[in-house]
């Protein structure tokens, strides 16, 4: 990333909170605040709190809707959580290290309304630690993703546009970059490399240098993280009363299959935590309500669901 | 495996169709009888065949049903394939060579009815040859398993019996020990190791040491082979004309969940074909026609619901 403005010398950041606390505070805070958010724009369904504790250290804050007016099933999640370095975590994180913390928010939300589209986003932080406690690495990872089951071009823009502005100012190349990595990231390989809906932006191992550069990555996390809400709210109270039958609603489940194979065959959060014994319910809470797989189903030529289709198989640019 | 009397001298199997060409009959052959008897029962629908070609060699006959009276779903696939040893296949499969063959049957069908079980059987066999076409390894595996909804004892015995009685001729311990592989290979390591149904048999790398013993397994996959219409449909007419409800619709898509579950992040073949460039709509045919997520759903106590869940947590020796 760029250089950017530095607003805090050295000497009184070692006088404030460290950054693992500033980043958990900051995603604690960012859970309250979109939860009571989508709370009241579903007017229906709250969120219900499932806190968790990890054997290994740490813990988490699982907050589940389900059957709401607008929200059909979400889960935005925290985690704060803390181990020693495993043999497994050596090989798929290739990282040296003793001990590891991590923090992130995590969130997936699939509405009820096949015209409003299911949305993941996604802040965290790492840290590794050698054998005597002294941070070796760290980086910060995220990002945020969209997948319509219709698509509406002028929400598409909207999302991906406020997204750019968000994160534009921490390096005019940055979105662009970003955005291409969510739409390969965000693909099943097995379809032909079909994304799992229209992107967004996706980044990970942003390695800070030095303390000014961790700060201003702390910063960039902020910025995108509080534009989420911006960028996804809007979309939903815009379709969210659009009238749909059952035909819209097969091609949501179909859709939804496609979330659900992703999220099991490639998405390597979902794996990574399954096999290191992670908590299966906080994990699998981003899968959908319903999924449907009818063989080799292809949607009807010139129909409103191929051209969703069509998008998802042809990465396009949005702003 | 045990030995076994021999009924065909070496001198004439040279003369007789090799074990992949009466490997191959078999498999088609099985298929087309399933499939008939399958047709038959549900009366309303019939499977289309979608014959495929494999870019490396070779090719298949995914047949499908779908929206029948008694099956929603299923697929009852043959394919006969060759092609060049890769990188990924020595290091998945652990095996040393140039060319390999593989021919197999594989099946899952989904009821309709709750009441009724999904059932999944397999009958395949590999040959490997050296960079002069010479055979250098050669093996048998399959087995089959039914994951039913709701447990009527009976039905699991009688499952279980039938695969029993037709692989005891080949050696008395055999099914114990098919048996307890099913059980530890099909279950969901990140659930607790819950089964995904109530097994039944599973076998891999059965490799005969010489003709005779190959001959000898031919017999045994077709006796398994054979066994399975016998094992499935007493359960399938005994229990489909079964009255049901939402509820039970319900719980059937939450255990078809967890059936996807396990085809996505454990079933090494599934995972093997779409990651080796397999076809995606023949593989994925085996997920079922709709599967339902509800954040950590948990079984009314003494339910029948929670009785089934029990006997997926608990292995049980049906015979």
């Amino acid at each position: 990333m760029h250089s950017q403005v530095v607003d805090t010398p050295m000497s009184e950041i070692k006088e404030t909170p460290s950054l693992r606390e500033k980043f958990t505070r900051f995603i604690i805070d960012l859970q309250n605040t979109i939860c009571k958010t989508l709370e009241s724009d579903d007017g229906k369904a709250v969120f219900i709190s499932d806190k968790w504790e990890r054997s290994g250290g740490g813990g988490g804050d699982t907050r589940v809707i389900e059957k709401g007016s607008v929200f059909e099933k979400g889960g935005v999640n925290t985690s704060v959580v803390h181990g020693e370095v495993t043999d497994l975590m050596r090989a798929q994180l290739k990282i040296e290290g003793s001990k590891w913390f991590a923090c992130g928010l995590s969130l997936v939300i699939h509405p009820l309304n096949p015209y409003v589209p299911t949305v993941h986003a996604n802040w965290r932080y790492f840290e590794l630690y050698n054998e005597h406690g002294n941070l070796v690495d760290r980086w910060f990872g995220g990002g945020a993703d969209l997948t319509p089951y219709y698509l509406f071009e002028e929400d598409a823009r909207r999302f991906h546009q406020t997204l750019k502005e968000a994160i534009d100012p921490f390096g005019a190349e940055l979105y662009s970059k970003y955005k291409k990595n969510c739409d390969e990231y965000f693909s099943n390989a097995h379809r032909n490399h079909e994304m799992r809906g229209i992107g967004g932006v996706f980044y990970d191992y942003l390695r800070p240098a030095n303390e000014e550069e961790a700060d201003r990555l702390f910063r960039f996390q902020q910025a995108t993280g509080n534009a989420f809400l911006k960028a996804y709210l809007p979309i939903v109270a815009k379709r969210k009363n659009n009238r749909y039958s059952e035909k819209e609603i097969e091609w949501q489940e179909i859709r939804r299959g496609r979330y659900v194979e992703f999220n099991l065959i490639h998405d390597r959060g979902t794996i990574f935590g399954l096999k290191t014994n992670g908590r299966t319910e906080s994990i699998l809470m981003s899968l959908p309500p319903r999924a449907r797989w009818i063989y080799n189903y292809q949607p009807p030529s010139g129909s409103e669901e191929e051209k969703l289709l069509q998008f998802c198989l042809h990465p396009h640019d949005w702003v």
